[in-house]
């Protein structure tokens, strides 16, 4: 049973016409699960619907707590990417459970994205991996604590 | 390092409007790759162009034999649904590699697919999974020998 | 008041797994003109799923009859490419009506298609254009009677 | 020969990740005309990169000097949908050419988006019309000065 949270990022960014801007929308995961023809029974639990840059430390502790209090064994979690890194590391030394943090650089409502194939990645780390908490990122399975991302060339890669 | 193998099979069905007909084309994965942000070097080896109710015992020994051949630790083989659970037992037993088969049941090109996310699963797998072969679909990572398609259902299943 | 007549062709064409085969389904139309975000009421009505090579002098007489005897002014009729021209040809000298016949080179379910482009073409057209008959293809308005497919090129051009 | 003018607006924002933001990016405009598979030659002239609601009565003389200048007889001009109105009327009166105006409420570059068939009604509008200056949106063909963005509800409407 894999639970799915979302906390916002660009991977949800939706363009509001009247308002000329863009913002963190109703979470896309929903879509990608059904277009995907996933075969398991999922919840989406919508956390929160910030822009990574915002996440507080208290938010972290928030998620960390949710996920300590969850029976579920694995956690796929939606989040932006500027700051993925650091909520990652913040959820390490949970015990017996696998947590694997993605996002998109591209939001997944565009005709051209990376959410789409970092949603699936994730779903399948979540399956394959052994308890601990990843990031999958760039087209890579990175472990918490030795990634980063490269914001000038708008990727993750190994600290 | 990845080596990608295609096949065939539905992910790669393109339509000719002048034979008025849908057939295996060029493989999508080159594009789902890009699309992907992937940050990986990868080389795709397109080793045949078949709808899988056509691929022969002769086609899978030649695939098991150009595996053993290569050097690289992890393979994603794109393939046709309808034969993916024999094609993946043909390929059991094969040393510290980590093999794994996926495909689609829309083709890539079409609006709404499956593709992207099964390869993004393929990919991950590949990254996380313990050596063995497995089959990336319906969501699910399953070992080969485990699995079935329901046809009727249109999805995989454990056996 | 524009009314839409739907009588098949690839624009409608669907992949239907458990076939293993394209067919023409249900019409993408509906799903073009949410899109389109169009302000105007209207009905689409489902007359035939054929693919044009197969539409016969009686499908064309019944279609020319349904439009003689419809209050309508404006017709938007989408048809499979390879006998546009003929159907066209078939409507011409209904007076008082603007008919414009289009379709799509590759299906509205695809990623990249022209069916969305053509059918805004047709509902611009019979809003424009003055009572006859047209093809909307190939970004180009044509008059019937004036037109041809060649479908090496898989375009439309002027006879 | 149709001259294509691009000045900016929604149709054209794209998702800049290294920003945070959207903003005004290359047009979509080639990439539209190409998969629609027109037929025809064209030239895009990018003019500007504006938002409309930053459109000065400066920017829309220029334009209407671009226009009286060139010979071309027929002109689509994609725009920011919240001044198009205002433009689309600083340009009437010119005689012996057929002048469309057309954006998008969604950006080109969205999966779901209006932008594709937008541009196809405004291709066709200046291939049927007599000579003036319309606006194409909404699914509808407006003629310059009876025609109103409706900001709440986000749709163009007769005045």
């Amino acid at each position: 049973m894999i639970r799915f949270i979302t906390t916002g990022g660009t991977i949800d960014k939706i363009y509001f016409d009247a308002l000329s801007r863009f913002e963190v929308g109703e979470s896309a995961l929903n879509e990608i699960l059904n277009e995907a023809l996933v075969q398991f029974d999922y919840e989406i639990v919508p956390l929160l619907r910030k822009d990574s840059l915002e996440m507080t430390d208290e938010d972290r502790r928030n998620l960390r707590d949710r996920i300590i209090a969850d029976d579920a064994k694995g956690f796929v979690i939606t989040h932006g990417t500027d700051t993925m890194p650091e909520t990652a590391e913040a959820l390490m030394g949970i015990d017996d459970k696998i947590i694997v943090l993605t996002g998109a650089l591209t939001p997944a409502r565009f005709r051209t994205t990376d959410a789409v194939f970092n949603v699936g990645m994730a779903v399948a780390t979540v399956q394959s991996a052994k308890p601990g908490v990843y990031i999958a990122m760039s087209g890579h399975v990175f472990e918490a604590g030795k990634v980063r991302k490269n914001r000038d060339a708008n990727r993750f890669e190994p600290l």
